[in-house]
């Protein structure tokens, strides 16, 4: 395992400690000796990539930022949904956040090609940058206000939580404001995909209202 | 095969012939022989429970129907987001529907205990006897309406058609309706709980702006 760790972090890799359950999850089903490697020639772009698709369309950045995604068919799936709705890019952390693996580039069926994936070492810097290039960034999380009277139209960047546990608390602070999808069940929570989608297609919604 | 045929057939079991990739998907990765049987200790609502549980809450109904979802994963998030949309009932064919499963239990989080489901002989004849009973039955398909400028307050029933193939052509021409969520991308094709979800928050949005 020393071994293995020199190696690594040699390579410039990033080296995580986790739980059996976080490993065990990660390798979907695989058998793991304690140890997994992620590598993938999938290809990351950078924010000012995702900043200049948005300025040739001639639209203002849609963006939606992922804390901690740790599921990989959450995390196609928002893919997917994000590509439907014209999201410019999805940024998502380097640590806790599943990477783009086989089983997101299949789920998302064939979003992955056209959506733009940045992999920034800290979401929270991503934030800070877009907000000084007159983005606006709304986290998405149970206790904020109605996203149906929020007016997103503009340049919008949505963050969505890890899945349990929600936006992290210095990123939510970060963020210009916090919104809620209002929940009439017992439950009261939604699936991270499925909020994600209903973020994206709230903002779609602002957008076509003001044309 | 011909015993276990003949054994289903006095039992009143619903028989069905399909290929062996349908077999497959069915088993979620279990062994079969060429033949699965479903049994479940599930309780199946009746339509008129759904309307009654509606009428109790002082509520126009909200009913989502299913037209042949054929994955537990769709069919557990789709009761998930209908559990915190305050769906009143979720129905679902005998045919060509994957039935309430640990599988779909497991997925819904909860909502299986909450949400109402219907298991209805034809899914069509529940929306002619829904149309009887002042419930207005939209269709979510490819090609309708803008749902973002349909008025869905009031008594109403939403119909998610099946993965990659959408609702079906009888069924949508029974509608009221056929209503499409926006396309900006390229890929075109929103997963069905996707699809199910931003319908499920559309009517909410509709009902909330009437208050």
């Amino acid at each position: 395992m020393n071994e293995i760790l020199e190696l690594a972090r040699q390579a410039g890799a990033v080296v995580r400690f986790v739980d059996r359950a976080a490993l065990d999850r990660t390798a979907e089903g695989a058998v793991h000796q304690g140890c997994i490697g992620h590598c993938t020639d999938f290809e990351y772009s950078d924010i000012d990539d995702v900043l200049k698709t948005a300025e040739d369309r001639g639209e203002p950045p849609f963006i939606v930022i992922l804390d901690g995604i740790l599921d990989p068919h959450n995390f196609g799936s928002i893919l997917r949904t994000a590509e439907c709705g014209g999201v410019h890019g999805v940024v998502i952390g380097k640590n806790r956040q599943v990477p783009v693996t086989d089983t997101v580039i299949k789920v998302a069926e064939g979003a992955a090609e056209y959506v733009k994936v940045v992999r920034a070492v800290n979401v929270n810097d991503t934030i800070r940058y877009l907000k000084t290039h007159g983005v606006w960034v709304y986290a998405l999380d149970a206790k904020g206000d109605d996203i149906y009277k929020a007016d997103l139209s503009g340049g919008v960047a949505l963050v969505v939580g890890a899945e349990g546990k929600g936006v992290s608390r210095l990123t939510k602070e970060l963020c210009d404001g916090v919104l809620s999808l209002p929940m009439r069940g017992r439950i009261n929570s939604l699936n991270a995909s499925v909020a994600a989608a209903l973020g994206i297609y709230r903002k779609l919604e602002c957008d076509s209202a003001k044309v």
